[in-house]
């Protein structure tokens, strides 16, 4: 605590009353012991450095190896019991952190895991120590070069130490889930351990790291509830086989929804609606209401959570960074400093010249912080409420988009048409598209709040405050002495309409024709320079409403900014069209429903996977043997299926295609494999 | 000329040397007698206020009666000329300033007179006396109400002082050409004599008011060679008889144009173009090359012509407001400015402290002030050359539009189908439409000087200066400290795409397929931070990328700034959709060379027109008398075309279609005059 009860806002030691020397930035944030603050709920106490029992660093020392054991006896456990017999043959694979392009189920963890991993780069980015595994003073004392390069590092070990929390649910084995508890378990305990015994941290503002850290501790309790819950259902009805396809309940769900619901598209072709029921349907669409039959994939869950968190970050940064300060210097305002701001113009004076009577000046000073606090804080609101509104949504186009393009409408969703096929560049859009939606989202929020920042001000000091004070603004001002001009332009455009209406439109049967050419020529050529006026209005009004639209739609990557020739160039939409091609390719519900009926019926258990470790589930779906001779009409069936799936996604073979249906029987099996 | 050689930039005597009075916005621009200015051509040296003989009052007092005289006396003439009998039957109405919706050949006069306007538009609202008619003395020493109340008369005098100009040559008689002849050589030689006399004017700068008057001095040399021409022409071969359709030969060559060019298409779609040829044809879209038979309508010409006349004006104004400033600046910059300036921080000292070795100081501010006015002159020159190449585009996507609706290609223009017929806002718009493609151009450059400024600014001052002096910049600090984090970024990227192209990714016949899905769930979620980061760069560059695009297309009427689904909301594009209702709707070509043709082969001699004055040209032309009765078969023909445009345009009537077709050389006639 710093004597005689002076509290400085930074560790250094301050001296109070000096506002003028080289260091300003830092010690401006000083308030006189001698005022009273009115509201210190929110004011920094002096926080001591704070040292836990389980210290960063040995927390990380001690969860990162166990992290790897668990992932690496796992990885072989699994090699194990899928390959039986040629146990160590071939190099075992590690266990893939999350099937992003499955529909199994274990979203929700993926997306706890994520927003973990988000809420993580938030500190570390800010962090003087990013990497917890080396003691604090190595990475404070180094070169800035130094530093960058540890937290380049700390970009990749935050990962990996994650990536066992959402590897252990893949095998679906009662052991990976007891890896999972133990795991979830440990971070969980160590970090809540750290903010029960630090709840407060010198840095930034007190409560800073408490509430940057709830995302992460929710993230934790809700994997450590649930993987218990997954253990305990194991162990209570076994360990379910690792099924071929993963989550085909959802596809035959999909199916179901597809198959029943014809009549849903009369109900929705009502053009006659009213206008209320509009702008009900409206703002209804900003709310994602999921439907039965139709599960947003993963990768959108994630990304849209990710978004969430990292807006929530940079949001709290964004309070904690400017409210505790203003309110200091609220309380801290001192009369020199009232004389400076009436001096400069800044504040309103009454003519009182003497220091001491400076008491109304320096309450109004403290009302205009009071006024720039309340704007802060209410478009911060803003900010966040539209930026959530805007990822929900996305969420309902996204399904739309997908709906859309399962459907095959591939004009309505992209401008011109695409192949849905995988290329190098979409893959790379696919893996980062939750990456980038995040980070859009946060550019977005800070983007809208300083305009609506700005916005707000200028609301508060030109209309509100002049208003309160009874005293004149520029924009008063500029609406007394204009008025001639405001009322010229206004009267110009309800004469035109009127014009229009009465004088240069005659009603011919159903349609309008126009009339007295002359006389609309004389009123056109007439009030051509009042039109340029009114013209420069407007163009006012598209640069507000273009530079609005774009900042509060900057998030959402499901529209491009740009015009649609030119919506390639957009970086965020270009993204999000690669991934949706993936996406569309990979996951169509459809095709997965199909693969799995042609799974199902000849086998009533599933055959040893082959030994080669190229193959992926995926692909083993795509090419599966051929069935046993079993009933010759359903192998027939199947083998008409094999022969329209292998066509549609081998064009080529399209020339030999009259001697396959020919025969369709016998050659449908050996064109159900088509190995280049 | 003010004492001692020490010239005022404004007209106040000025004392030099004082620079922390209160009035220092309008004393700052001083320099001491002692330093010699090293271009001094730019410099206003002090010009005295001139009044020529023949003063702006006296002008305006003579040239307004003489317009209103005139016009009033060849409205009657052309009164009495068409109604030959009852000659003051009805009363008369005024000539009508250009047919904006006719084909006819005054396009040249049109956009020299809108020219003229928008020059004379500009120069009022700077000007302190806006309306010349009242004494000077009048409207400085009113209120700025009443000042603005006179602009606001300004704003439609002018226009009526210049309407004659156009209305002139609406008869096509030799009266009406002389008429035109004595008023465009009156205007144009006063203000020629106006300039000649005094060349040079005290306000802003002494060149800005002979600069600002250049297009308004060459509209009026247009006009009185253009008069005089046509006058010669009407003397020596006899006054043209007024044409029932104005613009005759264009229709006729417009349809020529149509029926003879099959063959163009088929060479328009080479698919497989070299990507220098494709440059090319991306750079040549740009250049609006006339096409033989299609003619870009009347007012399309006039906007661009007014938007180009716009730009110029603002481009000099903004020039005049800077440039020489910054000049003055540069050569009055005396020692004591660069000690503040070096305290400041502004510019880098050498540790020099006596005020006698300032020398390098000063020369080093100098510098600094030439490189900002090479940057805004270079910013200006980009601005406009980029507004006119912008403008220069839009005249060809009007074509390509005007082309596609014409062959009723409603959804290739319009996103979403649209009736073109007019409505009341459809006309308001199309008014509208010239005035706002002036204020859209003078806006957007406003707003990309701005924009192209900053940049200059400051990548002069961050790159080439500190490159130039040796110093350091924060730009390369910033790079030099954060080199892993940007390099980590590139070899993130990088990776990627290998990873993608070489490992993720199996061709299979003629088509990719997704392989190794393990490892790209483990990559995706190992560079997840590394992404967010490269995300935050995408995002930077999305709001870069769509400001740049924003700015630079703000003048540009034919394409949204917003997305495709809220683009009625922005202005601009709002009227020209609405424009472009008008004008298919009224001057469709081939409609107009089909009337021409329904009037041509029965009538030797046009009839005597009607004499309801409501009837105008348009409705004459839709509306045509049942023929006398003729030749069987062209009749027949023509019946049938009647039938075909009726119930085209009166969608009402198809429910009695199959009447109409049993009988046609019956019912046709009946049908084509379908009156409410």
């Amino acid at each position: 605590m710093a004597p005689n009860g002076s509290v400085g806002f930074r560790d250094s030691p301050v001296e109070p009353g000096i506002f003028l020397d080289e260091d300003l930035g830092s010690d401006w944030y000083i308030y006189e012991s001698t005022e009273s603050a009115p509201h210190d709920d929110l004011f920094p106490d002096a926080v001591m450095e704070c040292h836990p029992t389980i210290s960063p660093q040995m927390y990380h020392t001690v969860m990162a190896p166990i992290s790897l054991a668990l992932i690496l006896a796992l990885s072989f456990l699994v090699k194990r019991r899928r390959l039986h017999l040629s146990c160590w043959n071939g190099v075992p694979g590690l266990l893939s952190p999350g099937n992003l392009l499955e529909q199994d189920g274990h979203r929700a963890v993926a997306a706890a895991v994520l927003a973990l991993l988000c809420s993580e780069l938030c500190r570390l980015l800010l962090d003087p120590h990013p990497l917890p595994l080396l003691p604090p003073t190595g990475t404070t004392t180094a070169s800035p070069a130094a530093r960058e390069f540890w937290k380049v590092l700390a970009l990749l070990y935050f990962p990996a130490l994650y990536s066992p929390l959402l590897a252990c649910p893949g095998p679906r084995h009662r052991l990976g889930y007891a890896a999972g508890t133990l795991l979830a378990w440990g971070h969980c305990a160590a970090q809540a351990w750290h903010r029960a015994q630090c709840p407060l941290a010198p840095k930034m503002h007190r409560l800073y790291s408490l509430l940057s850290h709830v995302p992460a501790l929710l993230s934790l309790s809700l994997l450590s509830l649930w993987y218990p819950v997954q253990l305990l259902r194991s162990l209570r009805s076994g360990d379910s086989p690792e099924p071929r396809i993963s989550g085909k309940s959802y596809y035959r769900k999909y199916l179901k929804a597809l198959l029943s619901k014809r009549d849903r598209k009369g109900s929705s072709l009502k053009m006659d609606e009213s206008l209320s029921s509009r702008i009900r349907s409206y703002l209804l669409s900003y709310i994602y209401i999921p439907e039965e039959g139709f599960r947003i994939p993963l990768k959108l869950v994630a990304s849209v959570t990710v978004a969430v968190v990292a807006v929530y970050q940079v949001a709290v940064l964004l309070l904690v960074a400017v409210v505790p300060p203003l309110r200091i210097m609220r309380a801290g305002m001192s009369k020199d400093v009232v004389v400076l701001l009436v001096q400069f113009g800044l504040v309103p004076s009454r003519g009182a010249a003497a220091p001491g009577d400076l008491e109304q000046e320096l309450r109004t000073a403290q009302h205009f912080l009071w006024a720039l606090e309340v704007c802060y804080i209410c478009s911060l609101v803003l900010c966040c409420l539209l930026t959530y509104a805007m990822l929900l949504r996305s969420l309902a186009m996204h399904r739309s988009n997908l709906r859309a393009l399962y459907q095959g409408a591939v004009l309505d969703v992209f401008s011109k048409a695409h192949i849905l096929r995988p290329s190098r560049e979409s893959l790379v859009c696919w893996m980062a598209f939750s990456s980038f939606q995040a980070a859009f989202a946060c550019l977005g929020l800070l983007i809208q709040q300083v305009i609506f920042f700005l916005c707000f001000v200028a609301f508060t000091f030109l209309v509100v405050i002049p208003l309160q004070l009874g005293t004149s603004s520029p924009l008063f001002g500029i609406i007394r002495n204009m008025w001639p001009f405001w009322l010229t332009l206004v009267v110009a455009v309800l004469l035109q309409h009127l014009l229009a209406h009465s004088q240069f439109l005659e009603q011919h049967s159903l349609q309008k024709e126009i009339t007295n050419r002359r006389a609309l020529y004389i009123v056109t050529f007439l009030l051509f320079p009042t039109n340029v006026l009114v013209g420069a209005m407007a163009a006012v009004w598209r640069v507000v409403i273009s530079g609005l639209y774009n900042a509060v739609h900057l998030c959402r990557l499901d529209i491009s900014l740009l015009h649609r020739g030119v919506e390639t160039f957009d970086p965020g939409y270009r993204t999000y069209c690669h991934y949706l091609r993936v996406e569309v390719s990979q996951c169509h519900p459809l095709l997965k429903a199909f693969c799995f009926l042609l799974l199902q019926p000849g086998r009533p258990e599933p055959p040893a996977p082959p030994c080669d470790t190229q193959l992926e589930e995926g692909l083993q779906l795509m090419h599966p043997k051929p069935p046993a001779p079993g009933r010759a009409r359903s192998r027939r069936i199947r083998a008409r299926w094999w022969v329209a799936y292998t066509l549609l996604h081998n064009p080529s073979l399209t020339a030999s295609r009259k001697t396959a249906l020919a025969d369709p029987a016998a050659n449908g099996a050996q064109l159900g494999v088509p190995r280049p």
